[in-house]
């Protein structure tokens, strides 16, 4: 009896296809000898795609993506400050675009320092936590205007637009996580000076806490959470919190466990009504692209997180492993290639 | 001829009074043999006196204050979760109300690891550079509401109002700082996804540009600017970049640079119009309240932003090299005044 499931992939821009071919040869690498099999679909979006077409993410890509069972993604965007791209938001129009269409309400984004991997901090201890980020609100939502576009009396505004139904269903998510890993709960906000949207995370917050009695829960601003995230970063098990403070903090969070090449992420709808979808958290580093510098490892890694969601745990651990073990033996300068092929040796090992 | 300076100085809560009385004491030794003297006028003001009387920040204290030269702030805001304190915002009434209301565009925040200083990052390099931050606009603003508040259907929206007046001034303080400085200007925002504000300010930046050729200009998002305040803070001369970004820098910048307790603010009104205002960045403490255990260096580095901006630079320079000094000899614990005392000692010597 063998399952089929339908992948779409989107390499991107700039390091984006490199690091996708190495996260799909781990994939196929896993799934050789199991009763699954992914049937991969690409997608040619991005920068190089909207240079070509003039096209962002059409009503009909938009709809075939969503007939899949699932999506990884490398990284889109083009080379910062070319005058083609000026009046294209790439960012917006497609990568955000998809995670508001497709409801990707949690974006999931483990913060791991694996045995060999090094960051900057000078006595790291242990780090191993969740940041659990709201992706379809917030300062993300895109109701922003200006008048006066241009003169000295121009006014921008950015609204932040939160809900208490999309609140909540992240903060359960992010309870159920904390109740099955280490049971511990950190809302990050700034609830005195955003007392209205903080205000609202934090009660809601401290209501389905109830639910929740062995989850411990506490409370810091964005900014303090910024210490604690160079100074003691093992105090986090798992942080809920808005799509920009996310967005922050799980930047900081992949350069302090060995940098952006590590970090992985998930953009999950839980109810399944869309597929979810699996990229870096790194973006598309047009100055090394084509080189095989990158690192594919948080490419491979969000390829651990898809199956995972796909209830292929096996699998999914059979992939963290082989990485854990080849972050643990790394010596000198690989290529992009080398660093799959590794790994994907590995897998099969 | 005897200069006299009218300073108000505003304790505030818990650690507050024990790094203001440092504070002064450096003050009153710096100045003990100068022609300029300070006339330091009290106020009572902040959760406690909110707990007394029920006022947070009165039109009759904010005149009071407005008629000083300058402000000495310790630290406001009460134990996290005192009930009393509910319905209070002292950070909103009291702290962000005198920003606005005395029009302090300029959150001026150096950040510069000392000698002896010990930080998280194992390689720090050297670190000295400055965040200019928008003070009066932004996310700050608090133009937020919400609708059916503590129901399932509640909307909360914060919305962040950013002008090309309050933007320009700012941006133009920041240019002839980086100007007397070493030359470099860091635009920080989200442009990507605020596109509205972060537009406005990349277009502010750009054109205030060819105004300081000499300086130059490079653009980070802010969360990639978190990354490199970890991997390389050396990068940095001066940031700009708006009020809530800068909240979320400036304590990381803090922690960087060997904690929070060693970082200085000011919250400056540059047209003069108004006083400008001196503080730590760190809060209140009300957990270590009392116990002599709270670093008055951050408070004290204030002063010596506050000379500086009176234009009593060699004072300033005094204050500052106390510090250094004191900092490259630390050892063993001190209580809150035996830091004090050393350092004012090595003011007069
Ligand atoms: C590219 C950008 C819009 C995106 C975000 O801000 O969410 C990125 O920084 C990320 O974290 O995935
Ligand atoms: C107390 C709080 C309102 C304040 C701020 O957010 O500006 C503080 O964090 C600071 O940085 O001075």
């Amino acid at each position: 009896m063998s399952r089929v499931v339908k992948l779409a992939v989107i390499p991107g821009d700039g390091i984006g296809p490199e690091v996708v071919a190495e996260a799909v040869k781990v994939l196929d690498a896993v799934t050789a000898s199991s009763d699954v099999s992914f049937e991969k679909t690409p997608f040619s979006l991005g920068a190089g795609r909207f240079l070509e077409t003039g096209d962002t993410l059409t009503d009909d890509d938009l709809a075939a993506i969503a007939e899949h069972d699932a999506i990884l993604l490398g990284a889109v965007g083009g080379v910062p400050g070319d005058p083609r791209l000026k009046d294209a938001n790439i960012e917006r129009g497609l990568l955000l675009k998809l995670r508001f269409e497709l409801d990707h309400y949690v974006n999931l984004r483990p913060s791991k320092l694996y045995p060999g991997a090094t960051g900057p901090l000078a006595d790291p201890g242990e780090i191993d936590f969740v940041v659990v980020r709201e992706g379809t609100e917030g300062p993300y939502v895109g109701n922003g205007g200006s008048i006066r576009r241009g003169t000295a009396h121009e006014v921008a505004n950015e609204t932040s637009v939160n809900t208490a139904y999309g609140v909540e269903r992240v903060v359960r998510y992010a309870f159920a996580l904390a109740g099955r890993r280490r049971q511990k709960l950190t809302l990050v906000h700034k609830t005195n000076v955003l007392v209205h949207a903080g205000g609202m995370y934090k009660r809601i917050v401290d209501a389905v806490a109830s639910e929740f009695p062995e989850v411990a829960v506490d409370y810091l601003h964005v900014d303090a959470a910024t210490i604690f995230l160079v100074t003691n970063p093992g105090r986090f098990d798992v942080i809920v919190t808005d799509n920009l403070f996310g967005d922050i903090l799980t930047d900081l969070a992949g350069a302090v466990t060995g940098g952006i090449g590590l970090a992985a992420s998930g953009n999950i709808n839980p109810d399944g009504a869309f597929p979810s979808m699996f990229e870096p958290v790194h973006g598309s580093a047009p100055d090394i692209a084509g080189s095989q510098k990158a690192d594919p490892t948080a490419a491979i890694l969000s390829v651990a997180l898809l199956l995972d969601h796909l209830g292929l745990t096996d699998e999914s651990a059979r992939v963290t492993r082989a990485v854990e073990d080849d972050i643990a033996n790394r010596d000198g300068q690989r290529t992009t290639a080398q660093i799959g092929d590794a790994i994907a040796a590995r897998v099969q090992a």
